[in-house]
């Protein structure tokens, strides 16, 4: 009795969801890209369709660098690391000498793009490592709610595009639960990443670095500790969703070779499968590039969707803007 | 007004829920345990109440063995190990004759549980590793649907707790998210942790194997490799908890030293919390034992219950059936 009832509300939710529905995607101009996706969507969500998936199964796994904000010229972790090396300075006069510090002191940033990545790992060390989790939450909090990118004045935050958050909306409409899998420190993006896109931080997967937990004044804490436990790019992307997830993904989104294996794992799996990538070829409202970038390189990835048919957004003929404020604008 | 409607909705949802409701823990007697967890659930679930919680934050977790199902004489991952080396022994001629693998295949149970951790980290290599995750999962399925326990006779899956699995359904009836954080490896777990108590695979944190992501005939698969990463027990639970969930608990259930610090983590926090600690006093129904028992010690973790004013749970005393079987003899 009990069951039935729920059940019919349900259906009764589901129903005025559906009649009350705004057209999807309004920032996506009808192109076969967003044709893809809802095609996608409304089969694995039909039930009797030959493609109908259950809800549980609904997993979407989104890159976030390049894929849901910019990424050019550095990742936006790159910056937060300046940022935080400059703020810590003072604690520290021994880094005006001691490379890679002395190059992040001096604002020379060809060196800090030339570093290698031993080089640049101490740099996240010196930032990331040694504080409680709670209190590296709210320095990235503290960091996110003010730091402008140097070449756009934006807030990190800003740079996001509106059409990726309106596809996140769609997909959570119909039933899917949509996880982050990102190449950053975890801690770094959790702390901001439920406000930006709606994502909880059980739905973050990203690099880890090693964590203890220990009292501190008799206080239970947990620390970072200066090293990576789980790299999260390339093959680590299917393994790290195997790990926290324990599910194949149906959809997956990205938008360079780094996640590549992620498109791969989830468009293998048996039943209809989405892979997407964004290419990013609008050099006036974001930034072109693609198969020669030092940042966010889509060469292998680019070759693989074609074999395998998997969706490529041209941001510049696909999107009707690409930034929230450009909304606000008109 | 489609969000109002929505809404509108889903409060007259709740509130068939609460009036269909049937009293809860029907299993537990109505000792000051019972009480405890009642009181608990009602006020963080209580609107207006100082110690209101909101839904996505109400998340508790559980350890396994010993806390929801029977981990005497020896965890089921063990006789899983054991069961399967028995299995593989034809194509291992060798193990006849080399240790640890001898021990087993004479079934010299004191050999084995007096084995040292590397040694039996041997033979947990040698029976997890190697195979995609894939094919590990079906193994696990096969065994867990068949296996049974040398003393009991039962399937392991049937000697869960019927108090516990009341305990489960009533926190999710009241908006928790529930997590099962163990010791074991956490991809003998998930194969079956859905059907026996309503975990989904990514409410499941347990030990891991180094996870590699390779194309084996072209087809992507995951493999689990011979090297434990990540630990599950005593430190490992809070730190795995944060990795995994990026929250902090509001209620946690254990049994034994191995979840003291899950549960000081959990308590530690602020607002109303909830510890809990399962204490194996029934040796006619169950097994009894706690300060000196090899396999779920339960010593310091009791002493800290008392300083804490955890909830420490008499399994003779509190629980009127242990067994989902009782149930059914009755």
């Amino acid at each position: 009795m009990k069951k039935l009832f729920v059940k019919s509300l349900l259906i009764l939710l589901l129903l005025v969801n559906t009649v009350f529905a705004a057209e999807p995607l309004p920032s996506w101009n009808d192109t076969a890209s967003r044709q893809a996706i809802i095609t996608f969507v409304e089969q694995v969500t039909q039930e009797g369709s030959p493609n109908f998936v259950p809800i549980p199964e609904r997993i979407a796994t989104f890159d976030n660098d390049g894929t849901l904000w910019s990424e050019q010229p550095m990742y936006s972790q790159d910056y937060f690391v300046i940022d935080r090396i400059k703020a810590l300075a003072p604690q520290h006069p021994e880094w005006k000498l001691k490379q890679p510090f002395k190059a992040v002191l001096e604002n020379d940033m060809k060196a800090i793009a030339g570093l290698s990545w031993p080089a640049f790992q101490e740099l996240i060390m010196a930032t990331h490592a040694g504080c409680s989790t709670e209190e590296f939450a709210q320095i990235v909090k503290d960091w996110a709610a003010t730091a402008k990118h140097p070449q756009t004045g934006r807030l990190y935050t800003d740079m996001v595009f509106q059409p990726m958050l309106e596809l996140l909306s769609y997909l959570r409409d119909n039933g899917f639960t949509t996880y982050m899998v990102t190449g950053a420190n975890q801690e770094f993006v959790r702390p901001w990443a439920e406000k930006v896109y709606g994502f909880l931080p059980e739905q973050i997967i990203g690099s880890n670095l090693k964590l203890n937990y220990e009292l501190r004044n008799g206080e239970p804490v947990i620390i970072q500790m200066p090293e990576y436990v789980l790299m999260v790019d390339n093959v680590g992307k299917p393994a790290a969703i195997n790990q926290y997830i324990g599910r194949r993904p149906i959809a997956s989104f990205g938008n360079s070779d780094g996640d590549l294996q992620m498109l791969q794992w989830t468009t293998a799996g048996s039943g209809l499968r989405l892979g997407l990538l964004v290419h990013h070829t609008d050099a006036v409202r974001e930034w072109g590039y693609d198969r020669t970038s030092d940042v966010g390189k889509l060469d292998k990835a680019l070759d693989a969707a074609k074999a395998k048919g998997w969706t490529v957004v041209d941001m510049k003929n696909d999107w009707k803007i690409i930034h929230p404020f450009e909304k606000k604008q008109n």
